[in-house]
């Protein structure tokens, strides 16, 4: 069995969750079973993804779990039990054995509230399943989280059509 | 109809080719009609990429045009020819109104070769139809086509398995 990589895209360029969607797409090539679990996004946008891992149908599995981004403190709470719910799906998940690649996307960001610590992290990538593949995705990695992966990109952004005036285009972000 | 875009995905990092294969799978989960060409690689390799295109079926096409990777001058003639051919299928696709979307995989190493030129390139974007999407990738982009494009991230390498003695994985690079 392969050994399982853990790769890691972080920086403030476009391409972080997209990267892992690609990745996931050849894995599923491959009749590998793929997991990807969204740890931000909530179920109110209909997303290219999730329509995408719809019409994928077996061996693609997407999962929006958060709870929407974060807007203020005042929600912390309900974003913290939804973190929660959806770190504690992801170690049952990676721990299946159902799995040869689970995606934890936009997972820094809990990482950066506080909501799942590195510790944690470290515990569920060190006692998983030899083969099974992970690729964590968010801005901001922690420096442990990059000493702990096996390869990382930062995605750096030189240039955006926001700053132009375009909005977000619907099956280029979203 | 929304203004196409152009993103370029560049830089030494892991995550190019992988991130406009994501796009592409977001852009067809939206039920757009996606072309997706690869210059440099060849039909040798049956790629986790190439395996999903023909499971996604109707919407999603991907064509791989190159002649593999370049290793010597004396067969610089083979590549320029191929690489010929593939923008030739390139700007006839984009013109063609079939697609939405048309990725041009690794594009930077023919313009590096000077197998087609930057004003080319300018050339095609400019006069294309106003809906479609282009998506290049490739290490090393000028700083013209970074000036043509609407969005560009570099992905910057920080950390490679490779540099761990770890071999590429298949389902993960390929």
């Amino acid at each position: 069995m392969a050994r399982g990589l853990v790769l890691l895209f972080t920086g403030d360029g476009k391409g972080k969750t997209t990267a892992a969607l690609g990745t996931a797409l050849r894995a599923w090539g491959h009749g590998m079973r793929v997991l990807f679990l969204q740890f931000v996004k909530g179920e109110r946008v209909m997303t290219g993804e999730r329509l995408a891992a719809s019409r994928l149908g077996e061996g693609f599995t997407l999962e929006t779990l958060g709870a929407g981004f974060i807007f203020g403190w005042e929600e912390e709470e309900k974003h913290r039990e939804a973190a929660r719910r959806a770190w504690e799906r992801a170690k049952e998940a990676v721990n299946s054995g159902k799995y040869d690649l689970v995606v934890l996307d936009e997972f820094t960001y809990v990482l950066r509230y506080g909501f799942v610590t590195i510790a944690e992290v470290e515990g569920m990538i060190r006692s998983r399943p030899a083969g099974v593949h992970l690729i964590f995705t968010g801005r901001g990695a922690p420096k442990e989280l990059v000493d702990l992966a096996d390869t990382v990109t930062e995605m750096r952004e030189v240039k955006h059509h926001y700053h132009q005036g375009i909005s977000a285009q619907k099956g280029i972000e979203y």
